[in-house]
């Protein structure tokens, strides 16, 4: 994915600033603009047919959620900028869907970018699409690439019935529910890995193999990409905190904290699952070294007691004209009861040293 | 665990902040709430049947310190909540039993977390549960998940039987006492650990195994959970000295610094017995080594011994017409001779070589 | 390369600072002044044929872009540094085609140094090459190395075309476009080396050798290299961020922030190879142990198995007068059938086992 | 020890704060006190037969240097609180022996933990005791726990001589003073390390065994040990240094920063052990294997020459009645011509191929 | 060494503070003392006879360099130090030729501590001495161990020719024109090294053995002690910067800076070469154990081949009366075409299976 995206943003290079390009691949055939328009007593839900109808919304006293699901149409993207009055490099940063997570100031409105992720195929692998919230006075954008889910319809019902005090709080503890609905979403995600890990460790008990090696493996890269995803998710959210953006109140700040302790808990996590998983590489590596020590070891074992009795064998089989013990009666049985002797010998040694 | 919570954990997303849904096993069948009501003169315990009566001891002058066992009944303690003037999101946090130790000032109170280690099973396996503090001006709240084991008993008797300065020192005082308690019952746990770590050496030396690499993974892994239990609890400590908050009288400040003390010395000794888990990591991998390599090199050595006997033997053994060797009167003999002379040699040579 | 730089460095100690010599490779033949003086109206291009001609720019009011290709001639480069009144280090730091990107503030202009990459070969080596800007009132100067590339063309471009605000901005937005040109460039070199490393992931799974080893490290020694290179540019970005040099407008402010986090990005990229490499490095270690392994086993059952038969036949190949079985009729038949038996024996075990 | 002292610990659990228990070994039988009374003119030295004669020093203008050795006498030390005014937590402190090194500010007085490094054993293991300081106005109390040897002589000779400015100058240069007669003790301490360090090195290289690894093992588990006693210190001394505290005079800064450079010195000799021994494991672990790969190779060479000749020594012991090779004249010397060349031929090849 | 320095250090303990001895090596047999008296018009060089002599320059407008080779003659130290009214401590600190680099601050001087690195042998070990550096308002004493090389010469040459601005500038720009001399030293160690790395780099591809492990070690060795000499001056020179200390001037910043630069260079270098030591660490490491796989694998291919043969021989070996093949009349050709087909049947598999 990495190089995907690598070779898209590489093609821009050379466009001057805020040159609207979109970057990634495109997730959803037809943009959709859903408007929640609502306040303490009215709640009004439109899906906008042509994207000029926001421009009805920019001076509203009520508060407005533009949700905007797809980011390939430049030109809508470029309209919504003019509107709301957002800055060219937002729109071009909106369009760039390789973003990290972050926050920035730009006076009249934050811009805020998170990572959703989603479990992309039934493998269970991770796949993330950006995520951009514009959060200004009154009025907040959601811009998502257009997933399969959508983790913000939570919110969207909270609203609608009123439930909650999120229709008596502000644009910011809107803001704030959006992103408490993306960390959320995490943890079903964590869960799905604590499951992968789990059964990994089963595998890797009953029966490692190089295929465990390499889910291991895999595993671990995605923890680097998961990583890569919520570390600066940290920094944004205290961010938030700390800001002393007119834009977020005092009482939305207990409720940034506790975010910001979800997030703590998830970074925790994913700590703890990376510290597993370098724990199984170990085991694994040191239970196929040990497995092939003690097929080794059994096989030298039984080659060695066989090379003596051979030459025991190979004497008795030489063909000198003057051998006195060919002659005798019990030769033949004498040489078995050395033979028998001498592995019997070995094995008792082999046994007391438990090397067998 | 990990998992067990994420399960649980992943369930709530969605839900508006605020919502009470307890996370974590139900520890304990019937909560129980138990007040212990003192002042320099006087201290009465009652065991309240119905919550409704907390309220009698709001507004009292006397320290009034309520504990409470089992967080599964999630409308007592919303009353509680009530009670107390808490903020939604604190009862949410006393609910969620898998929180992180910290620290939160909400002015009017302070709301810490704590974890309560406790030795699960008869193999030694850590458990923990989680121990919510609130600190008001004249109260204390203790909430436990209830627990096999109740760390807060000494405390309790030095109320009733007014020893040391207890009695005399306001709300702060009793809620360093109880973070005291619990911080002085990781030496305990450290103590087992401590017997784990010392017996898994002897065995380390005497006799290493599969089974000693699970466990010492296993301590690893339990060093790995403790570690993220005790970690936030220094900075908790530490934040509660720095703290300006009026709740927290100077003269609490020593006993707070000596508590960090002690915290710095638990994490000390996680750290010195993660160490001490890498090294014999390392030890016994190396000895595994060792042990196989020794016996690869003895099997090999008798082997090489023997071939070239073989040889000679085989060469005798050889049924051409014309071996004049075959006729001599000593040649039997002196095949003999050049095989212990053979043997011989290679003994000696190995033994110089010190590969033997 | 580090040590051919090593080599020129140490011929300069004992010089005293302000010495101007010129450490590095010569990469070009001629040195090339190219200018492009332009404000919001006007805008025109000269090729200066002699350095004296520079002096003309010193103090119009429009802005005036000297780009300088080649840093042999000492000469010209004083004459540059008299015109646009430099300090002797920062003419001598110029001529050091080893600098770590840095930033100075020398008051009347910023002196900022850059490393441009290149894919130096075909194998796709990376080499880089040292961009110096100055950055003054109303003029930029920037000295490259003449490498074989140009990024500055995009920019040159845009001026000439008067695309997008650079027309109507100052010499900072010039200098910030001279940047965002120089970090935008790496995407390409990044995607690059996506390649590479995607390419040698599949020949590990399908084909590791001694070979794969080797590319590996190279890559990774490449990392370190590119690593050094972006590391510190993320600091000279931020610096001028927070600069409080009047030579810097507030509104540039904004684009400064978005090269940061294309820098930082670049750095996350850059890290993820690591790990990558890391990751790879691991398995193909694994790999190659686990194909000696296989090898080793099969081989050694092979033997294991025929050891034993070969004793047999040995011992019915004993000359012994007295061996009854000898004279059996269905003797060797017998001897036979015990031979399969065996055979067959430790095959069914190993294959139990699953040595096999 | 560390279980040692983790037992002691965990009996303390639960008794109130300021509660006074000796934790650690008794090291002395009795304890002594003895004084050392000092101005610039006089000089008088006590031993003190009854503790509470201490109350007489308590406001004189000359400087007072009470040692103690030996902790187990909870009734002295309680006194001694008394009478130079300690916090509960500070006695609590001083018979908890094993505290690592800090510094704590009670406003009249600085109470420093130390922790002074004896060589325990004739094995050079290290043991440690703690040293507690406490610095007045115009006393200094020293507890130490009665060790075998006593770092202090060296500074009582100097006061009883009048020897350098100790007479001169204030209680402050008498506490620097004792810190750095523990400081200067470590390096006879890290001279032992160094020499065992050394014989170890030589070991490794002219005969590294199973024993070996167990010194590097235990010498790296004292580093950790001894690591966890100087690293504290420096906080110590550079606490001491910044602290605006009435008790310690400006010109005795100087002094300190001296302190604080052996302490760094200190700390810098113990991170070089611990990578040379580091480095030592590594080379430890690739002689071991290099030397059974070794024995391995010899080995196998030898043994792979001999097969294909005892193969052919077969073919001619074949009965076959139709084999025409065992009725030529010279097929005897033709089989031995055979069997020497292709001996040869693989000593040869291997080599050629460095394999021998 | 580091055990020398202990050896000396560890003697020391006890003496008070100031106590002068030296410790280190003594690296010259008569201490030299070379003025250099120097203002804008003139200079005049000296070598002092006697110590007592320098008090002649003490008060001087004009700027005095005193340079002094040799430190074990304490008794002229503590003339030079009554002379320019030198701390006890710096005395002490000028004899401990151990110290690790710093810069300290006595109000009318600053002492500078730099170590100066020469390459001991032929073999091109790096061995160090310490430079003091002192400076005051209008002199700059620097006092070196006596070593073979003198990196001032060049700083001594400047000032003679009046090259440069050296003549000009004040005594903060002599001091640092030495510190400027110390670290261009660097470099010219740094390129021995840099031969020394990329010459095991060939050895190793080429013949990589026993040997080269050891020279890799010695290497990081060297790495780390040379880190130890670098990365404190980092802290000296930018602690030079920002001190607000009268003696420096503000136009001296400039020059302090790119020392910095290029002790950040320095630093960048070292660390490289230790990560490419490490990366040839694993290449080495990764080869031997391919190397003497490679071996193995041949071999034991080898005698797997023969050993199924050997088994066919031994089987017509055997006596058996009734052996009807015995009696073929091609059965011996038989006997070997069966072998043949075996031999190659192997050795097809092992080629197929890519094993040989």
């Amino acid at each position: 994915m990495t190089r995907h995206v690598l070779k898209k943003r590489s093609k821009k290079a050379g466009l001057p600033p805020g040159s609207l390009v979109h970057i990634g691949e495109q997730k959803t055939d037809v943009m959709k603009f859903s408007v929640l328009d609502y306040d303490e007593q009215n709640c009004s839900e439109t899906i906008l047919s042509r994207i000029e109808q926001c421009f009805v919304y920019r001076d509203r006293p009520s508060i407005t959620w533009l949700d905007i699901e797809g980011v390939h149409d430049i030109h809508a993207l470029e309209k919504i900028g003019q509107c709301f009055g957002l800055h060219p490099l937002v729109v071009e940063d909106i369009l760039n869907t390789d973003q990290r997570p972050k926050i920035e100031d730009y006076g009249d409105y934050l811009y805020i970018v998170l990572r959703m992720l989603t479990n992309g195929s039934e493998k269970g692998e991770i796949s993330s699409e950006q995520v951009s919230l514009i959060l200004g006075e009154n009025f907040v954008l959601s811009i998502q690439e257009g997933a399969k889910g959508d983790v913000f319809d939570s919110v969207r019902t909270r609203i609608r019935s009123s439930k909650g005090q999120i229709r008596k709080l502000g644009a910011d503890y809107l803001a704030y529910s959006l992103i408490d609905a993306v960390v959320d979403n995490y943890f079903i995600i964590l869960e799905r890995i604590g499951e992968r890990v789990e059964s990994l460790e089963e595998t890797l008990i009953s029966d490692p193999g190089q295929e465990t090696l390499h889910l291991i493996h895999n595993l671990k890269r995605e923890m680097i990409y998961l990583r890569k995803s919520v570390w600066p998710l940290r920094e944004v959210v205290s961010g938030m905190q700390r800001r002393d953006s007119i834009l977020i109140r005092e009482s939305t700040g207990y409720y940034l904290r506790d975010v910001y302790d979800h997030t703590i808990q998830v970074i925790d996590t994913v700590e703890t699952f990376r510290d597993m998983l370098s724990g199984m590489l170990d085991i694994y590596l040191s239970s196929i070294s040990n497995r092939t020590n003690a097929v080794m070891k059994v096989l030298t074992v039984i080659a060695t007691i066989f090379i003596p009795l051979t030459w025991i064998a190979g004497v008795y089989g030489m063909n000198f004209k003057n051998m006195p013990e060919l002659g005798w009666r019990y030769g033949y049985l004498a040489s078995w009861i050395a033979m028998i002797f001498v592995a019997l010998g070995m094995v008792i040694y082999f046994k007391k040293k438990k090397w067998w």
